[in-house]
């Protein structure tokens, strides 16, 4: 009977830790796994031989069911690039020498693109290799939601319901006063928008908030910003705008990048700040009226206690998905969603081609952002709307959510 | 029968509309009393006689609920400090007579110092000109919790119980990579350290952090500062710092002042970053290990879905200890908590002397920090600890907490 072995990498979110939960579940439920470990710090941990029994420290659903909801990554990650096994194939080697020392048939990888690089590889190794005795799947996740073959990832529904719940939030801050002010939340994403693009989730009958949103996939201009900001300020008083932190002007360089990271601070330190903090200084100087900036910064992927219901039940099936496809066999894939329906909303689990996920990154596609490049179409608002719906009761103690600390 | 009017001044805080809805619960409640006015915008909405009738907005029970547990300010604020009468009585003549106007005979103000100062001046107004007819009364509100002759203010249960939450998140996120790193988060208070002090609420017995809080009661001194990191460093992988946005060195000027506020941009706009970037350019240069600041910033004071029961119940009990009291024949006096005891945790609502509150701020008692001042000491932590006890269930519609908009 062999074991299996789970591992995280890349940046956290609030989901990851059900997909483990997820591979927990399944590696204890089937009678063809011995122990379930899982290895700290990703491939970092596998190299290391730095392994924790799952099984064993996970051994009731109470404790698996509040691993479920602790967010950020409770194994630890790493940023861990193999090197191609056709110039170097030692760490391949010593990974396969790991894993049999440890009876370990079944290895679980969860995360996004260069994660998903790293099962690739490792699956290509072992199939050119003859390696039959080693299963390797991967499963999703991303806050950033731009893996392809997947409707969307663990870990975003979560992100986009902070971030839209944020807005509501601020929304209801900044209609306090009744001077005319404008408020710039900048949200996460270099390269996709996706994060961005839930903001609109925030908007109700009563409060269309914010009213101006600008995501990464479109080339951004400072004038056609300003314009929009004066004729929102036409209308109404209190403007909020949702910018992503990675928009591009039309040579393709970040907003305000001369700004931002071309001057010093006194200890010969880039300057730090974002785009957020770039755009209000753009509004003090050309409309002169009351502005400020949010940057919703890691809150945004380790909000526990602001968890999509869909989010955490889907990640965890994606995690026991994967396991289970281990152990009948699959190797070299990744589990992945596929939408049914919109409405009512209905997902199937099924298996992805890693080669076509690795290093790929997924962005909003054009016909769901209008022409004039301020907003998104309801094409888009249709997608996003299921992944943030139903609420997660986490338990408090003491006044403060209580995490599963591995 | 009188009417009786309520309004609201300073910055937004979750609670204020709890404390609202309880003005508004009394009023309705006793047969004393005509119709609940409330004035947008503050003491500006008295002035320009701007009312919503809210016996009639807010006429089911289930509709206070939810006004409740709405954050900011629903009736909207004003930074409006009133001109003292012997200098210029015009604005107080011209609010007693809209009050009469519309046969108000109690208004309750909600708000932080300046708020309390127009009660007080409004009270002695009224006072020396033989006005009875109008029963004054103030209602404490501020996530600062700088309120004197009040155990604690209205709001600061909610912020702290966020404060404490993000804590636990952010470390979560940060212990994910085995690399040393410094997390510094900025947490508001210029003057006051009370809500960066909360961030102890987050430590357990299974993970002390943040491991240094810096409270702007105490001078800050950059070479302890860097050298305090160093010590938490050789001890830990992964540092936290808690520190108030308004610390000061021993000349008395918020530290960092001169890289803050005294670069200007491209637009000629000062340089608008806060401590948390001062601190992380700082350690980067000092240190040299990975490090990033997080600013909290207004979800401090606005977050809905992190409310701390016990706020919320005091909060709208305060409100309408004001209102009943001014009914009672009361002027010119605050509704406030006092504490009886703190394990079980037990206050009792009493009025206070406006004159002894307006325009003082109450700071974190010396004897509450540790010598070093990179800490704060046990007998705070047990004064902090009742206040956010308790969760809120709020409404969520679409996947986001449902507000009430007045």
């Amino acid at each position: 009977m062999k074991n299996m072995l789970v591992a995280q990498s890349g940046g956290p979110s609030a989901a990851i830790n059900a997909t483990i939960t997820g591979v927990i579940d399944a590696g204890i439920a089937s009678d063809q796994v011995g122990h379930v470990y899982g290895a700290r710090n990703g491939i970092k941990g596998v190299l290391n031989e730095n392994f924790v029994n799952l099984d064993e420290v996970c051994d009731t659903k109470e404790k698996r069911d509040l691993l479920s909801v602790t967010p950020a990554a409770a194994l630890g990650s790493c940023r861990w690039k193999l090197k191609d096994p056709k110039e170097n194939a030692e760490e391949f080697e010593e990974i396969i020498r790991i894993l049999r020392k440890n009876n370990i048939g079944y290895f679980v990888y969860t995360g996004g693109n260069d994660s998903m690089d790293t099962v690739y590889k490792l699956s290509i190794y072992c199939k050119e290799n003859n390696i039959d005795d080693i299963k390797v799947m991967g499963a999703p996740k991303t806050i950033d939601n731009d893996l392809g073959e997947t409707d969307h990832c663990p870990g975003f529904g979560s992100a986009a319901k902070f971030i839209a719940t944020a807005f509501t939030e601020i929304a209801c801050d900044c209609f306090v006063y009744d001077v005319p002010s404008v408020t710039i939340v900048e949200v996460m994403g270099r390269n996709a928008g996706w994060l961005t693009a839930s903001s609109a989730l925030a908007r109700t009958e009563e409060r269309r908030v914010p009213q101006l949103i600008y995501l990464c996939e479109k080339v951004f201009d400072e004038e056609k910003f300003i314009e929009d900001v004066n004729k929102a300020l036409e209308k109404e008083n209190n403007i909020i705008v949702a910018v992503s932190e990675g928009v591009k002007d039309a040579t393709g360089h970040y907003v305000g990048e001369e700004t931002k990271s071309g001057k010093e601070d006194a200890f010969g330190h880039k300057y730090l700040s974002g785009i957020g903090k770039y755009l209000e200084g753009l509004v003090g100087n050309r409309i002169g009226c009351k502005v400020r900036s949010v940057e919703l910064n890691i809150l945004q992927r380790c909000a526990g206690y602001m968890l999509s219901e869909t989010d955490i039940i889907e990640s965890r099936n994606l995690g026991a998905f994967a396991a289970v496809s281990a152990i009948r066999g699959e190797s070299g894939k990744m589990s992945a969603l596929k939408r049914i329906c919109d409405d009512p909303y209905q997902v199937e689990i099924e298996l992805a081609d890693l080669s076509k996920i690795a290093n790929f990154e997924k962005k909003v596609p054009m016909e769901w952002i209008n022409e004039e490049g301020n907003d998104i179409k309801d094409d888009l608002l249709t997608y996003l709307k299921p992944l943030i719906q139903g609420e997660v009761q986490i338990p408090y103690e003491n006044g403060v959510p209580r995490h599963f600390i591995l």
